[in-house]
């Protein structure tokens, strides 16, 4: 079996580009420009809580990283460096091949340079941290929502949580529209395009990684303010408009994480430039509702009435 | 239960200090003048593989820091911002308060501020990204080291083996030496102090995680050269040198992990300016070989010999 550090130098280690120093050493050393700010985020994929065990490795390791990029995405930072840290219960060489083909062909689409980690042996846990440069004081935060504000996504919602219910065999999708739901639940595109395209545009931006709900609800919370959220005004995907369980459905739009939208608020007088950013880079745009004074995100149904079933985002502890 | 959003909150938010943004949005900011390098690393601990489940959690929270401090004072970084990524069974508040305790409390002692992090349910999995400054081009790395120079360590070598030892019935301590040992298994004391002052001195650092030879290995390949060790140089606790069984003792001393000691290399000409800062710093520091040509660590046993005994550090996969 390899060892440690051969795993790491097989799979792993590619000789530095930007970084002053990267895999091989106690720690990557790397320069920022004078006038930028670094974003930096982690976050771990459990097997059991995020992903089956049996998950497809390519996937996986596009996944791993997708979600990362995805909170830089939504700081309206451009990624650069990752760190990788990996607990596996057995060296496995073909899964880690595939893994790391899935976790660098990402890191590769976005000039993402891995520059260091760790592995060791332990239940299979995947830990990235990320790292992105964004001009000092131009990063989008949470906290920057104002009264009056749009509330935009972009893309479709819910059809990761499709693709979750079908697995769990809360509904039955045709095998086609079962892929397709897959693909957005496998392999979710971060949409850095955009986050980059909304600085100087949008006020607060987040990722949709625990529902809709949930996460206009940071803002709302960071921000201090409330959102009106007008239901039917959500995108949502063709399966999830012909799934005849209504309740399923709406949950899937409203609460389903895992979908890696942006969610972002912005001034009235920027409607114009947002469509067009859409339109440049090929992703549609949805304004989906309004902040507010007050607190917390409030559906309305298409007459205008509060939606008060039960919707709540995916929360590890609750 | 509290929820995901909440133990962060409890446990792990503290006002950001020197950060542009701290705990609470998608990722952290900070920024770094004009002159310094950031250097990062991450680090996994895992339950079952580097600590028992029902580890002391406050001891373990001190741990959890330390290794990643240490992976600093090895770069000869100032530890400036931490990640925390946790995945735990359940949210087991007395458990979390405790861990806190320790991590938060080694953070204060290096003014180490945690900016973020993720948590998670899973098997118990600990992840710190750790970052830290350095003034460009002053890094402590691996691959600097000269044919000729002194080969130093930090402190005493051995006594977190011999706890792992006695721990697991390969030796039998009396109370109070066992007592002592586990201290530096739990609670190692991160050299950040000394890898500050070795900039400019030393050519070439590591921390020894995986074992004096292991790791003194690491610099030698890095470097591409070769070090002699004299085995009976290499400072070693009373308890050890008390060992009755030799071979436990000498495992300890050139294979045992886990005490965070800095092994570096100097010129010659630098002998007594690290003496005095050992002095001033309060830790003692110990010649215990030299660099030369040619590939891998040799050990001397006190007659010169070369010392043929199978010994070999910790390797998750080995």
């Amino acid at each position: 079996m390899p060892s440690e550090f051969q795993l790491i130098a097989r799979y792993f280690t590619r000789p530095a580009r930007r970084a002053v120093l990267g895999v091989g050493d106690d720690a990557a050393l790397f320069r920022v420009g004078k006038e930028m700010e670094l974003a930096v985020s982690t976050d771990m994929l459990v097997s059991g809580t995020h992903f089956v065990a049996d998950a497809d490795p390519r996937r996986l390791g596009h996944k791993t990283l997708a979600v990362n990029l995805s909170d830089m995405a939504a700081m309206g930072a451009r990624p650069r460096w990752a760190l990788l840290a990996l607990a596996l219960p057995e060296a496995e060489p073909a899964w880690l091949r595939a893994f790391a083909a899935g976790f660098l062909a990402l890191a590769d689409a976005h000039d993402v340079e891995l520059v260091g980690g760790d592995t060791t042996r332990g239940p299979l846990n995947l830990c990235v941290t990320i790292f992105g440069e964004v001009p000092r004081g131009r990063a989008l935060r949470r906290d920057r929502a104002r009264v009056g504000d749009d509330v935009w996504v972009s893309g479709e919602l819910g059809n990761a949580a499709l693709a979750l219910a079908n697995q769990q065999g809360r509904v039955r999708l045709p095998a086609a529209v079962a892929a397709r739901c897959l693909r957005s639940l496998d392999l979710p595109q971060p949409r850095v395009a955009l986050g980059l395209g909304l600085r100087g545009l949008a006020n607060a931006a987040i990722d949709i990684s625990d529902g809709l709900a949930a996460d206009l609800g940071h803002i709302c919370e960071r921000s201090c303010l409330g959102a009106d959220v007008w239901l039917g005004q959500i995108p949502c995907s063709k399966a999830l408009a012909k799934l005849v369980d209504r309740s399923v459905a709406e949950q899937a739009l409203v609460a389903g994480g895992d979908d890696y939208e942006l969610c972002f608020t912005a001034a009235v007088k920027r409607r114009a430039q947002i469509e067009a950013l859409g339109a440049r880079i090929g992703l549609p745009v949805h304004r989906i509702g309004a902040m507010r004074k007050g607190r917390g995100v409030r559906l309305l149904d298409p007459d205008g009435r509060v939606y008060d079933h039960q919707i709540r985002g995916f929360d590890h502890f609750g």
